[in-house]
């Protein structure tokens, strides 16, 4: 595959200490300064924040999924109303991912089930069966199809589908699901390569679970292959906790090609993002800092885990903002005080205001990191935000 | 009572043809040009829009309701947290009501009530007794006492207690009732004239139902009380579709002191809007615009009773903006497709879009309004938009 004009990947500062760096993707949307933060807008809108808003929090790039959109509207519909950016008014960065991560998710629910419902997912050579969510319908997932749904999509960024194993899967298995993972990867890239026009640029993903070696093979098998950029799967949130996690993301790191970008799929936890940078990773995405939003949560530096909840009775005649210096819309307009109030009070206006202070709060801790980085210091920032 | 000298109404033109006029309200928060709406911030907030997007979108007044707020979060809460303006961040001219309205609506809805449910509301010479919705706790509120919790949410311009009497009252319990609305009214000025410190105006209420006569007896008594402004109540929303209540309009503004603003408590539809000015209502409120934005409705001039719904299977894949030529946020970046996509997902982006569609709606329908008095000819474009 000939390297594509439209999108390149510049490393422009390294850390001495980490294998922490800076760097800038360009994409035919303009470009996004690394380390960055991709907000999720799962269904084609990011969570209680319009466009104009998400913008003006200073976010560079937002991802959406393809599984919510492949079944609502629907791939075919977003491409007859001029593709995702036009559809839903984002003219900047975006990236969707391929699908799978969320049939692995509700098909290891399903298999949770203990009510005998079927499996919502089966995973076969060709590709994935699953029943919608929404509406019980069959519905094929293989390469071939992630990547014409994504290009009907027509995001900037795009992902080739991997089979997400079950967390505390055995080794053997977790092998066997790496190798279909590997077979998918070229798959993908073939179909990807069969209908370019230079307006996307595919990412591979690599797997392996918590196996070293499994993971280090799945660096070097993705790196072997010609993706514009590579992204580590398999880190599910419920580990997000999980201290082990960092290792998990050196060892996925480890090997890859340190001339593209790395994509952490799934991880937006402030702790989370310091130890992923440190180990080379270049972007995120989470649900994370919308999704506390709708449940009163803010993000703050000075908090337990990085979070306060405004339905906290505490907060009830509070007159300060949420975070002193933050310049987001909540913080230079509103008390803690009156954020309880709507909150309380199940008011639309509330969730707004929490997802634009989070939103703004993660895009000023990538200012941080990218300027700690640029400044020499990202280690000791690292420390004096973690301990 | 001495003018005060902080409001000012005044009248800068008027119309040959009907009681329409251009006017102003000035008050310590800028003035207020009229005909003009205001948008309910029922529990503080514009459903589903901030202060930022209300503003953005030409809002130049809200009305936030004095029930829901002595309830959740208390006024004395309001006040410690620097009143309802600085509460809000609404730093644009504030009206509150008394509070009336809420009441007497759920104790009527109370009275509907087949289940052996105590009614919710209890009225004696000196006040309404009441429970909370929320928790059933006890209330009173009198004149004096809905003055004092207006005092401490702060609002410009705020509203004297009135019995709003069940639709379809017999006249000589209307009649008792207007007695007592009238007897409100003369304590809520002795109460506001003995804490007055300028910064606020008080409106008395018009009542008299559907009947003529007390219409216009109300309008005399309340026009020889100085009051900064008259409020025209009753007319429920319920009523809105009813043509006669164009009439009771009239009646209800006839006899009024034309030197003063008059408000259309709880009137938000299109043609209503148009029919009262037509009869010299100079400013508007009502919870319709974000109400329908909630439930899938956009206001459109070229639509049937002046809305579509998104949820309509019909604007699937149409990429025409809600209303063509209109400048909201909405219309200036999504299609109808995109919205219905929205609103179908029970996206809370969707519903903030639509509120902000309806918003502008309204206020560039207000703007209209005054253009056509300015120009003289208001009648020919109410005729234009009402047939």
């Amino acid at each position: 595959m000939a390297p594509n004009p439209n999108f390149a990947f510049t490393v422009t500062a390294t850390d001495r200490a980490t294998l922490a760096r800076l760097g800038r993707i360009e994409t035919p949307h303009g470009a996004v300064e690394t380390p960055a933060f991709l907000f999720c807008a799962t269904k084609a809108a990011v969570k209680a924040a319009t466009p104009a808003q998400a913008e003006a929090a200073g976010t560079q790039a937002i991802l959406a999924n393809t599984y919510h959109l492949m079944l609502q509207p629907g791939a075919e519909t977003v491409a007859r109303l001029g593709g995702l950016h036009r559809f839903m008014g984002w003219d900047r960065p975006l990236m969707t991912d391929s699908g799978g991560f969320q049939i692995f998710s509700l098909g290891e629910a399903a298999d949770e089930d203990e009510n005998g419902r079927a499996a919502l997912v089966r995973v076969t050579e060709e590709g994935a069966r699953f029943r919608s969510h929404l509406d019980g319908s069959a519905h094929l997932l293989t390469p071939e199809r992630s990547i014409e749904i994504q290009r009907l999509l027509g995001a900037d960024l795009v992902v080739a589908l991997d089979e997400c194993p079950p967390s505390r899967l055995s080794r053997e298995d977790t092998a066997r699901s790496l190798a279909l993972t590997h077979r998918w990867a070229k798959r993908s890239l073939e179909a990807f390569a069969s209908g370019d026009d230079g307006r996307q640029a595919l990412y591979g993903v690599t797997q392996g679970g918590v196996y070293p070696e499994l993971r280090r093979d799945s660096a070097e098998t993705i790196s072997g292959l010609p993706f514009f950029g590579h992204a580590i799967g398999g880190c599910l949130p419920a580990q997000a906790e999980d201290v082990a996690l960092y290792e998990v993301f050196a060892m996925a790191v480890e090997g890859l090609d340190r001339a593209r970008p790395v994509h952490l799929l799934g991880i937006g936890g402030v702790r989370d993002i310091w130890e992923g940078v440190a180990v080379g990773a270049d972007t995120f995405d989470c649900v994370h800092p919308t999704r506390i939003a709708r449940h009163g949560g803010a993000l703050t530096r000075a908090a337990k885990g990085f979070r306060i909840n405004l339905r906290n009775a505490r907060f009830r005649e509070d007159a300060a903002p949420i975070e002193e210096g933050c310049d987001c819309e909540a913080c230079r307009r509103f008390s803690r005080g009156y954020l309880h109030h709507l909150v309380k009070a199940g008011e639309i206006t509330g969730l707004t205001l929490l997802a634009l202070h989070n939103i703004r709060f993660m895009n000023r801790l990538m200012a941080t990191v990218r300027a700690s980085i640029a400044a020499g210091r990202f280690a000791a920032e690292m420390r004096a935000w973690c301990g």
